[in-house]
């Protein structure tokens, strides 16, 4: 599927479903809208998935990983060789996302979308580079348009593959790439037309002065490529990333096949950010996991219209927060099947 | 185990093992404290159970149910009967805390405190009753000191039964109870001193005028008893209700047999607030489950000091956000016993 391909694929959840899902919930022996977030979260699931007994049985995460030219400019903690012996480390099973995804019983795939380093094709990854790093989006646009569009199509066909038999029942998204909260700040800076200030974190763990250079650096490139929300595929060309591209291209795929996509913190959300802009339609598919401490967090999600399921504090990356509410959203799938209604209460106590 | 008794049993976690926890989680391969309130969790369930590997296999939801006269003052839409109802549906497993315990892999207790039914001594809940019903608390006081002081004890005898060999690695704490968001928010409001307007919710879903008549009826007791924080057996007494003392004796007993221990919303945090007012070293093993909507709640949680680990506006009680809870803090001992530091990680790559 190119994107042309995807986005004409994309159709509205079956708000049939939805609707019945609606009912049983306040049918349910317990306070109407007593639940919150999982009552919200069964009922879009149920609406995707058609069916008011939802399984999310084959859950995966995909985290794209890619480097940025920008780490050039002295915006991260970390040297940007961490992001391929991360890659390595995700591969061996022992990082932050593998820990957490096998709790939540889903399988972690890596996928280099921009890694400045040599993999070997036999590691188990998804080979999707589409070049090593991104240009220093200080100076020069982070990637050509017919880059960024080859990202996006990257993160579509990992769906296709993915979602090939036995299938997909939900997806995850995450990231890995040092430097890469500036790409997504600036990101969110071009959708909302906010100051920078409010949007730029401290990432790995910058200080004052440090989280002040970084928000200099992020005004600087949008001072140079002036992006703007009208054209989502140039905001992630000029001051994107390339596992940006690829995360944007996850949930186009999934929405196109019909499949609920999770996204995790900063990075995966900018990614959302991009591909509902080109798509608005994905965000029907789209879940937020968490609110992330990076403060431009908190603007994409209000303008992507999601509450998170989960505030934890975290500010890690990888898919973390979204393996994390796999388990929230696994649990409201039990919500809307399993609760008995007043009547089914009645039943079983007249049956006794 | 008398409440005298149990205080007196209560040790502090292990600063050591607090310690060793910190610092593996500081050379973890990622930023550090990046893992927010999972590294916290983590950190103090470490200190609790003395090892780096916490296995938090056994856990069991105790769902204490009891009845308020105060219902006679028209504070809830729902009717009493509701309260006995609910028990026959929490031990015939279709109820709320029922679908989300399963999930978590936790066990349901129900405990009669003080439901005004008669239940047949062959019904599998733990047989608790110190009488049918509390006192309406705008013309009397709930319950006499000693049913006050003998409902801790019962929550306290029911952690003893629950820790008995295979044991207890993990208390959750919920409640049942038509009308028992109005005697919660009277306990925190006598504690806080603050402003009723500020404590009271809609509990069940009541309109703007009933939350005002609810409003006034917490100030008629508050202004009858006189309730303070310097003495919780009598806040317990004049304002509570019976599965509160349930609910603060599950807290003390946990704590004095070196058991974590999760509570859900309102009520049970006001059973924790009790339980923490007569033996303060009780707040080192417990943990808030989430934020409940109900406006006390987060007056509660400061006064406690504890962080909620979800934020999913439930306002259902049960124990159903203690079980969700459970999940979150199952996966924080993965994250401090499996993630690898930068050494393993060196390591690994040095063995290949």
């Amino acid at each position: 599927m190119n994107l042309q391909k995807a986005i004409k694929k994309i159709n509205l959840p079956d708000k049939e479903y939805e609707k019945k899902a609606a009912l049983r919930l306040d049918d349910q022996a317990r306070p109407k809208g007593s639940l919150g977030l999982l009552e919200d979260t069964a009922r879009r699931l149920a609406g995707i998935s058609k069916t008011l007994d939802v399984r999310l049985d084959r859950k995966i995460i995909v985290t794209c990983a890619g480097d940025h030219g920008v780490v050039a400019e002295g915006v991260s903690l970390f040297p940007q060789e961490v992001t391929a012996q991360m890659v390595y480390n995700f591969v061996d099973g022992g990082a932050s996302i593998n820990v957490l995804a096998r709790h939540a019983k889903a399988s972690v795939r890596v996928a280099d979308l921009g890694v400045n380093h040599d993999f070997s094709p036999e590691l188990p990854i998804f080979h999707k580079k589409i070049a090593k790093s991104t240009g220093n989006i200080r100076k020069e646009p982070a990637m050509s348009r017919n880059q960024a569009i080859a990202s996006i199509e990257a993160g579509i066909a990992m769906t296709e593959e993915l979602a090939k038999a036995p299938g997909l029942d939900l997806l995850g998204t995450g990231d890995m790439g040092i430097g890469n909260t500036t790409p997504s700040a600036a990101v969110i800076a071009a959708f909302s037309g906010l100051d920078v200030k409010k949007l730029a974190g401290r990432g790995t763990g910058l200080d004052d002065r440090a989280l002040k250079h970084k928000i200099r650096v992020i005004e600087d490139a949008l001072e140079l490529h002036r992006p703007g929300p009208g054209d989502p595929v140039d905001v992630l060309a000029k001051v994107g990333g390339f596992e940006i591209g690829g995360l944007a291209g996850l949930v186009i795929g999934a929405a196109a096949l019909g499949i609920p996509v999770v996204c995790d913190g900063l990075i995966a959300t900018a990614g959302a950010l991009i591909a509902c802009g080109i798509a608005p339609a994905a965000g029907s598919y789209l879940f937020a996991s968490h609110r992330s401490v990076e403060a431009g967090h908190n603007y994409m999600l209000k303008h992507l219209g999601l509450d998170p399921l989960l505030d934890l504090k975290l500010r890690l990356g990888e898919g973390t927060g979204a393996a994390l509410a796999m388990e929230i959203m696994d649990a409201s799938t039990r919500v809307l099947a399993e609760i008995r209604t007043f009547e089914e209460v009645q039943i079983r106590n007249a049956q006794k």
